[in-house]
């Protein structure tokens, strides 16, 4: 299906068509999203931070580009299928965020590579960088290798100190390897909402990575980049500036979750909500709610809900309600939809829910004006 | 992706290739697969029942053509995507059991059902069966309406006997319509995990679906069909026969939350665990557990986590981990897995979970036979 543009393409450029859209359909809202992108790209170019937007939060390489035009020096991407579709698209600086350490992977991951302008891959391991370093020989390559390092999240990187330092050695020695640099995330401090305790949590991190970079220091090693940084802690790392590049990728689109959460220490948000769902009333029947036609296999079921945005009478909520349905609960209990009413909803986690869907429907206004195949779906 | 096979493809018919999947992969135990559809055939048959088995379960028109050779009459879609992956590979017999209600997805219903070697739809609402019958009016067809009645759920379906009774006269009295029979289904009632609580709750739904059944028989009106029921109340409506034709779909693949249901009054299953997912650990460097490669991206989160099957040791159990990872957390101290380590788990909810992948591995015992596009995939 990434070949066509979907059931609906005919409706590109008419008139109102953002409410004829064929449902469930992810919207972005252009104006929002082009403001968000002017936004980042201004804190970054202040702050003197690159950017390299991370691309799972899209899987979309015309996406991509439009950060690079933005002024973003590349893309992260969490998947070789991420990373095939941003090279393919020619997107410079594809950096791949997670660990590759299947032979078959890493096999694919040397072609890439080889067609690549410019990518890089995190290793946390000295068995991994030993199998990617034979596989870049044996194709007659150098690769470009991030140390992960783990500063509390505990999922991928190198866990001391000492591990980061002994595989950035390892690195620097073979010749088939190039140490590009060191990479440090949290997940797990991006949503907590209020700017202060999210910037004590993320600190103390912060001065754990700032213990691998004074040992780097100390060993007259300097790393090209220091990567890492989520949407949540984008103003946290714009005021320590211990990374060197960040990584955000919601702010493209903001979500329910990151609509709570206190973004700057003077503001809740430079960034817009972008993104939404455009569902219709399938069945209204019953007293007090009308059924939708996003469930489980349109909105992420990690975190929160979906919010209503547009079309519903004021103090409707949503509820889950299956598979392929919602539940769109009135607050008032003479409140009525008609079946075929179009609603608008915020949609719950971006990423996961992104990657159920095969299109971004563009809209300026009313108006349906493109639509981009997410050519990096999938979680292979 | 729906015209190749996908990055595996080149490991079809290699001795040993099920553990040399890229991952994550969902892999699908053709034996085990085989057994569920002779099982389902032949307790359907003994029953007197007959299957038109749901394909939102699988979205796959391979999976629909092995189940219509088994004795399946047809196969029940809820999106139009299923239902034009399922026509387009020549499926007889395909039944829409959600309404269909937007004008743009009405003309496309009208299309399918002109290339469809049988096709129904359901209708819950007066309004939609106008809507239906101008459209097959305007193009010269009749369409099959299938009365979509509530016994329980509210999610859809008319809400009383004398709203069903309202909606057959309408469809009967419509020269572009043909009453094609009843349908109710009450997904809410599938995972109660004891049989007789599960039946007691079903039954008084039953009991309202039979109170439809007499007001029509009263009227002479012989429904069809009377179609319905998942792989929840598989055992009860064989008991019961209130139906005539049957809905099930989980039996073929099984999950985490229908392996813990009594299916049978006698016995706890006839189905097997068919549908797994291998995964890879990508990182393991903490003490404890590793992280392997499926998160949110690649196991439904609406239930209970996935189970582990094969290559952990005993007693490890998955938390979730984030959109791309998995933690595969020991059970003793001492446990490890080295990067690279392929484990397979049993899927949560099937459903959602299919939606993720775009393909089925199908093995026999250690060896990728065959890969099967997952062709009706999506939310649209």
């Amino acid at each position: 299906m990434a070949n066509d543009l979907g059931p609906n393409e005919e409706l590109i450029g008419l008139p109102g068509s953002r409410r004829r859209l064929m449902t469930p359909a992810l919207v972005l809202d252009l104006d929002a999203f082009e403001g968000n992108l002017t936004s980042m790209a201004r804190l970054c170019r202040e702050a003197g931070l690159a950017l390299r937007p991370h691309g799972k939060t899209h899987k979309c390489s015309t996406i991509a580009q439009r950060q690079i035009a933005a002024g973003a020096v590349g893309v992260c991407c969490a998947t070789l299928r991420e990373a095939a579709a941003m090279v393919a698209a020619g997107a410079p600086g594809v950096h791949i965020s997670s660990p590759v350490v299947d032979p078959r992977k890493i096999d694919r991951l040397i072609e890439l590579d080889r067609s690549a302008r410019r990518l890089s891959v995190v290793s946390d391991n000295p068995a991994n960088a030993q199998d990617l370093a034979a596989a870049a020989r044996q194709a007659g390559q150098r690769l470009d290798i991030v140390v992960d390092f783990d500063i509390g999240l505990g999922r991928t990187g190198t866990a001391t100190v000492e591990d980061a330092m002994a595989l950035v050695a390892r690195v620097r020695t073979s010749d088939n390897l190039r140490f590009a640099g060191v990479q440090a995330y949290s997940g797990r401090v991006q949503h907590i909402e209020a700017y202060r305790a999210r910037a004590e949590a993320y600190g103390a991190q912060l001065d754990r990575l700032e213990q691998l970079l004074d040992a780097l220091k100390r060993a007259d090693i300097v790393p090209p980049v220091v990567t890492g940084g989520g949407t949540g802690t984008f103003g946290i790392d714009r005021e320590r500036m211990t990374v060197t590049e960040h990584q955000a990728g919601s702010y493209i689109f903001m979500d329910v979750e990151y609509g709570r959460v206190q973004l700057l220490p003077d503001h809740m948000s430079p960034f817009a909500t972008a993104l939404t769902m455009m569902c219709t009333v399938v069945s209204a029947n019953a007293a007090g709610f009308v059924t939708i036609d996003g469930g489980f296999k349109c909105f992420a079921t990690d975190g929160p809900p979906p919010e209503l945005s547009a079309g519903v009478p004021p103090g409707a909520r949503y509820e889950r309600f299956g598979d392929e349905h919602g539940k769109l609960v009135f607050g008032q209990s003479n409140d009525r939809l008609a079946i075929g009413a179009k609603v608008e909803l915020i949609t719950p986690h971006c990423d996961p829910t992104v990657n159920l869907h095969d299109y971004y429907h563009c809209v300026r206004g009313d108006t349906l004006v493109d639509i981009w195949p997410i050519d990096g779906r999938g979680s292979l």
